[in-house]
């Protein structure tokens, strides 16, 4: 099946702005130095930059640190297509990892498969990039629930 | 089907020391804050206290850091049952988030459903601790291969 | 986390009957001679016999099998906890298959691990039965969805 | 990740022969009525026409059905690259329901996405054909292992 024929219709016209901000608000995104490389309705990339302290045992890229990308990136590529006042929320994912995780730069690429009005989902996959060469090292297969009415930021307490 | 009964044997008479060595290097666990809390033949407790610099964009638990650290309990459940000179090598994980991960705390168990000489299938539970009361957040379902001859710390490069 | 603990209660009075009904419109469950062997609020345990034309190329149950009677033990359990006027879907499932499905008789019983408005986690096991031994063969985790105000029956087109 | 410019080399010079063969032993597809629709090395589509005995309780294709063709694909899809004297077998499989499964025909299309010695990462749509128009009701992402030196057909009992 190819996906490259699908367009997706953002439901929210500010939808780019609304994406930007949430992910800026994703302390562990910071943490680990995960910045978007690039934004579209229904497709999200995020570059992760290689880091000894983001590593397992072996020195490879965490098994955690490739399904965080590639969940952020399926979250965003979701939440680009959802409507105003709503927040996106992983239900679950599964994901292969398919190979070692070595190399200088890691690339998460998420889009959407399906686009209800209530579950979205979403495939991703990571690639890492070695002297100029990319390879895949991880697939997943995520579903993300649209809470609506809900705001994507975090609730304050009144004072 | 109780899992309770399950005897597991370990076949390195070793593995105690070479989990806990081995969890000591993951960096990834030691920049999130996790650390072992309980350690026994086919299961392994982690525990994580809460961070602002771990969360998603609304204040809970990243789902990534989430499946980390049942990530790396269900690895070193698996690995508490493989030969000496192995690695444990996580091939696929499938997780449930089952509520926000709010909490003071969290702890990921992880105990092996079958551990066969080449692919251990493990099961992983993460619980949130509030006020002393704990609830389920996310239950795992993971693939592991054991890598036999390999070893399970970086290769050095001769100098 | 022990599941044995949880008390669920049906929102739908009439369940036993909703389910039982449904069941019996299943004709796949049907052609495969699939019947429900126990039946509770949130849990459910089908069983199967063994027969030659359900098996894959070496004779074992075929895995699609297994995962049938898993997802339908699934589905089930969820529809027990659902409020009246509603029809359970699965959205996604995943399932380890642990061991060749040899026997006479296979069991796939179903729990609920979280029944929200909208969503239900259920995780089920299936074991097989070979001269009065029982042994798992399969672990599923899966993901339904409620959808209200919608038949469980087909849609009759008016005459 | 662009899948399409894979070239993927048999390591059986036999590869067709063994997987047709293999796949007229599998009684449960003759029984649903699935058949092959087209075999390449690495990519195998099957087909299955619609039947109301293959159905759930509101007259959809079952979602076990759906599984079982995209199981198959997967599997056939992983052996046409296995060695001579090897058996797959599928490790784990999770799968997304997109959509009601309604139609006259459905096609499982499975490709690899990796192949190595011992495991088989394999993903799969299938898709529902309506009045002529094909749509996506379903995603899978699987792992399979290659059993060396065992027979893909039944043993038999010595007389």
């Amino acid at each position: 099946m190819s996906d490259s024929g699908t367009v997706h219709t953002p439901r929210n016209p500010d939808w780019e702005r609304v994406v930007r901000e949430s992910f800026a608000r994703q302390a562990y995104m910071t943490l680990i130095g995960a910045r978007i490389a690039a934004l579209a309705p229904g497709r999200v990339s995020l570059e992760l930059p290689f880091r000894d302290d983001l590593c397992q045992q072996r020195g490879f890229l965490h098994g955690g640190v490739t399904t965080a990308i590639a969940d952020s990136a399926a979250g965003y590529a979701a939440f680009t297509l959802m409507p105003p006042k709503s927040s996106p929320l992983t239900v679950e994912l599964k994901i292969n990892l398919l190979a070692p995780a070595a190399g200088e730069r890691f690339v998460a690429t998420a889009h959407v498969l399906r686009s209800g009005r209530t579950l979205s989902i979403v495939e991703a996959d990571v690639l890492a990039e070695a002297k100029g060469v990319r390879k895949p090292i991880a697939r997943m297969l995520a579903t993300l629930i649209c809470l609506e009415n809900t705001s994507d930021a975090p609730e304050r307490t009144a004072v």
